[in-house]
């Protein structure tokens, strides 16, 4: 089998749900596309990121992503380190000549996303911004059955991004560094909410809303809210918070279309709610447990009702990168290109725009 | 027992609504603060007017409302018809010398919801705008919770009204004539929005969205959209619509606060759900059934967990209207009164205005 | 209209339900098939039924049931007494010429109830045992889907029961007394399980199971466990407990047949839910509010999804037997009659006895 | 680091499930308290198992089990074989030094698993039985609360383990060959139900029930149904079927005690329903989302709310017989042993007899 060798940037969060996708991918969707062989990882902490070589097995460890961009055996640089670390070191791989994966935001605003995109798209290598939503099997069947007509014309998309961790002024992340991180809730979650509104429902055309900062002494915002309109003439809220008690990890959105209408909860990721206007004396929305043999995705588990988690979203994606450049297939429509990456930027800044103009702001996407 | 004569204007939705919440006041909050004597009914169809008349034994049946205004055996005069019925009747009624109860939204917009406000509260009558979800007891429990501080600081309310049944071109009703209705979903679902919005977290500082028609040839909106902050500092968002399948009456919202969290369904609309950051190692959300012997209205219902209906909320409203002219206490904070429904207009103006300046928009109101 | 006379026994928990439910049939089931007339109400405690009368409007109120089945302006005796108080005044009213209706369980065993039931049916009078969650709307339609082959072959029944208001030794209530109830949860909400089955899934030809009493001192049991078979060869199970923490009014219970399958929980009685095996790629079980315009009972009520509460479903129920002395037409199938109340008591005699003798019990019915 | 040579018997639906959890404690339970090293894997099939081989990274395949038994190089025997393959080759591998992991059930009957039991007992090797759902975050969590009396008295148990494959009577597998299986859903899923029943509660004392064939020509049975009583003094059901249509993987329970109450379904493995009656006036059964740093198994895993998979139960499994291996600890309490396995097996002949005999029947165990 062909295999091809990786690089890590990061070995906590997202370096851990990485490394176990790529680990997985070699037997759960089997055949492969390619064997993922992991070479090196990079970290700022040399014992830490020591630790994580030997745990997940990679060749090396360094504390100079360089050494990465500069090692001919790594054929895809993966990059899941801080937002302020996403621009150099991808935009060297990809002129390196490796297969780009870059965590999300792209960038920390709309401008470093669109030169990230811009660097990169111009060395032909494959590019793909981590929003792993997208593989979530309930999502995927959604934008299927959305593609298929089975809504109808869409007439409202409303999305909200809960979660509740944040409400400390002692906590101390690079989340909450504005050099680090770009921006709060607004780059880590919103953009996750922009973007299924984008995969599942189209092109946002205005936003009116703004971020919020609650917690004393943060710098960074700890909420959005904006009302939307999207390109198709739907109308809806996106929303994202870092402070909303109770909700550890709720995404939850909702579809309404002149056919039916669709709701969803990651906390409930393998479900996918589903009316459909068919006339069936028994009215109402359908519990769909997404683990059916024809369900997006479930060639690669269990039987159906065998429910799979969060990190398995990271085997479907990365196993569509390592798909992709086998096969040299496309990123999209089902994968987040960087152009991707990019557009999700410039709607949460026209969100932070709104907010500090007091104005309704038209979105408008540079070309490429 | 001391009665007082009602006067009902409508025979519809609210006149059934109503009557039946007037006949069961009587012996299901025992003993009752008065007892209401079904008098007269009033409405434009003199053959349905007469037919409720028997249905619900008002004593006799008018299609001249004026006559309900003359009739001194009238002590309670209660506006169930239609939006452009709402000021001239129930001023004249006040004016009268008859306690108020209207239907909302009380006027067509913020102008006519000042005038009647106005006009009324310097007759010195008991004046009651029907929001009748206050009377829901999971809300009044709400209140009571968020009134003893049991959510901490809010940070958070998000509401929205999604109903489905205006997706049909061929519907004819009042509710899509301008000058009958005023407006769409924004005066018949979004101002239930806005109240409890204002009932549960205080009043609404400024205003981001609009409102939107989707239904061809229709004249007034089908959907509102908008981002909110509130005095207290808090963030959220309205929305309402007559357009998303598979919702037949899903007023849903949430508040979250540094304490804790509420969240809430109509179609449940006998559960509440309650998140309290109590250090408790099994956290979440639980499902209250509102039907504790210790819980609001609950006296004059079943043992616990015999539920009640959308209907029931009604009976709450009027006997607080009894109760409030029976002893003379306040309607606020409990009961909606006039100046709620003018302040519930100022926003619904507020979100149109937005809509059409592309700004966000101060609410402010007028005093009195 | 033509008027119907009703004799009332009891005034507390079941008193304050039916007199409700006839009150509110004579404007919310327009028109009525017959205007009951609230001639009498019967009670033990003479200051506490003359209260009842007063507040519900009897006409008159007596310490005697006697006089109630003496009085010839009374064509309809209900009776919700204690179960103690079935046979004697249900069977002298009857014999007396009056329709009856009766609470259940209909006797405090099976041969009470059956002698209740030959002496009854002996007279030709109108009979109905009143299991009133055969009138939950969720639950005739559930009866009708079943009725229609929509579930193909039926292969389990499993219901249970669920409160947990009696898990208190010093709570002291009729319910409590073996002369007075006859049993405990078996008689009180056993029998409601018991007759749902029957209502649904037909006879049940054998139970294995028994009758347990966890509190100390008490003296009739606080819940039953059984595995039964039916004899349309379907098995499952039927439980009662009044000790299941957290649960206050849980009656749910789950149907599986060969095309589909139902579920429901009397603690959210609008719903029903349905699964459908239609080979839609969306399988799932549907949440349908039982609220539209092609629902059972629903033309008497509200817009879709303005739900109604449990006091309802005496609306149905008495309206049904309304319907039933108006025209003449059967009580059986839809409702209960005291040959199904009779019928409850053999399953419920034969838990017991299977609890004695350790046997799997078979249920015969005595013929009529 | 330590490793430990694994041979695994069985390449297919648990094959898979085993394998994966293998590779992942590796990673993801660090450091793993032993290294597994995946030597051999055995199957009938010679094509089928070389590509496993390959698949998962087994060092070699062979169509011969006994090849594992006599390999030096492997200290652990995994039987993921049919249930016919369950002695033999158990019994074999742990005769020769090695520890043994079995899939449940584990024999055909009480007497095959007695003898599994004895046999390997007296050779002093770690033996699991692969009870697999006793490692969901959400059923440790419970036993926990439950060991530290939280729940107070127990009064009931009720669970049922609902699927719906086997409703085809073309279907053909080794299920339905009663001397591959023993028995149909009664070992395959009602041994789950005996094991969580008694993991959570106790010792089953008396059984009253059945087993039941549905399907025409099958020669297992379909689903089984029992009342049944525990040596603690609580009573409940146990019931199990493959013919619940729209349940997929519904394993669901409920416990009910003097203090508390739990509820589980494992289709939605993430969450513990848990009661509390502590007095709060917001009274109700929380939905726990299983996943804080302070929950069982969590520190191996994702921030709170990113769920897991069913899949990732085999990692805890089989982490905790590399634990009990690796310090020479106990896999009693909170793993099955064989004895376990065994008590199960006793409990699933007493319905089978049950049913045959019409009678209660007493759980009744052989010594060691």
């Amino acid at each position: 089998m062909a295999e091809i060798g990786v690089g890590m940037l990061g070995y906590a969060f997202m370096g851990k749900a990485h490394s176990n996708a790529f680990k997985k991918i070699v037997y759960m969707t089997w055949p492969p596309p390619l064997e993922p062989r992991l070479v090196g990882i990079a970290g700022r902490d040399e014992a830490a990121v020591g630790e994580a070589a030997t745990r997940y097995g990679y060749e090396y460890a360094t504390s100079d992503w360089r050494k990465l961009v500069e090692d001919d055996s790594i054929g895809l640089f993966d990059n899941g380190g801080p937002n302020s670390l996403h621009a150099e070191p991808t935009i060297a791989a990809a002129q390196a000549g490796k297969h780009v994966i870059c965590e999300k935001p792209l960038g920390r605003d709309a401008d470093e996303s669109y030169a990230i995109w811009q660097a990169v798209a111009a060395t032909g290598v494959k590019h793909l911004c981590a929003f792993n939503y997208r593989f979530v099997p309930a999502i995927r069947l959604a934008r299927e059955m959305i593609d298929a007509g089975e809504l109808g014309e869409i007439r409202h998309f409303r999305g909200r991004y809960l979660q509740d961790w944040a409400d400390d002024p002692s906590l101390d992340t690079w989340r909450f560094a504005p050099d680090d991180a770009g921006s709060g809730a607004l780059g880590d979650i919103g953009t996750h909410v922009i973007d299924l509104a984008r995969f599942l429902n189209g092109e946002i055309a205005t936003v009116s809303g703004f971020a919020k900062t609650f917690v004393e002494g943060r710098k960074v915002d700890d909420a959005i809210e904006a009302a939307v309109e999207f390109e198709n003439g739907s109308v809806g809220t996106i929303e994202g918070t870092r402070l909303a008690l109770g909700r550890r990890n709720a995404f939850q959105w909702e579809i309404n279309g002149s056919k039916g209408s669709l709701a969803f909860d990651m906390e409930r990721l393998n479900e996918l709610q589903v009316f459909r206007d068919d006339g069936d004396r028994a009215r109402g929305f359908k519990t769909v447990l997404v683990s059916e043999t024809d369900h997006p995705f479930w060639e690669h588990w269990w039987p159906p009702g065998h429910i799979i988690g969060w990190g398995d979203t990271f085997v479907h994606e990365l196993h569509h990168m390592l798909e992709a450049i086998a096969s040299d297939t496309d990123i999209a429509p089902y994968g987040a290109t960087f152009e991707d990456g990019y557009r999700a930027g410039e709607v949460a800044d026209a969100i932070v725009r709104s907010g500090q103009t007091g104005r309704r702001e038209t979105v408008s996407y540079r070309s490429s």
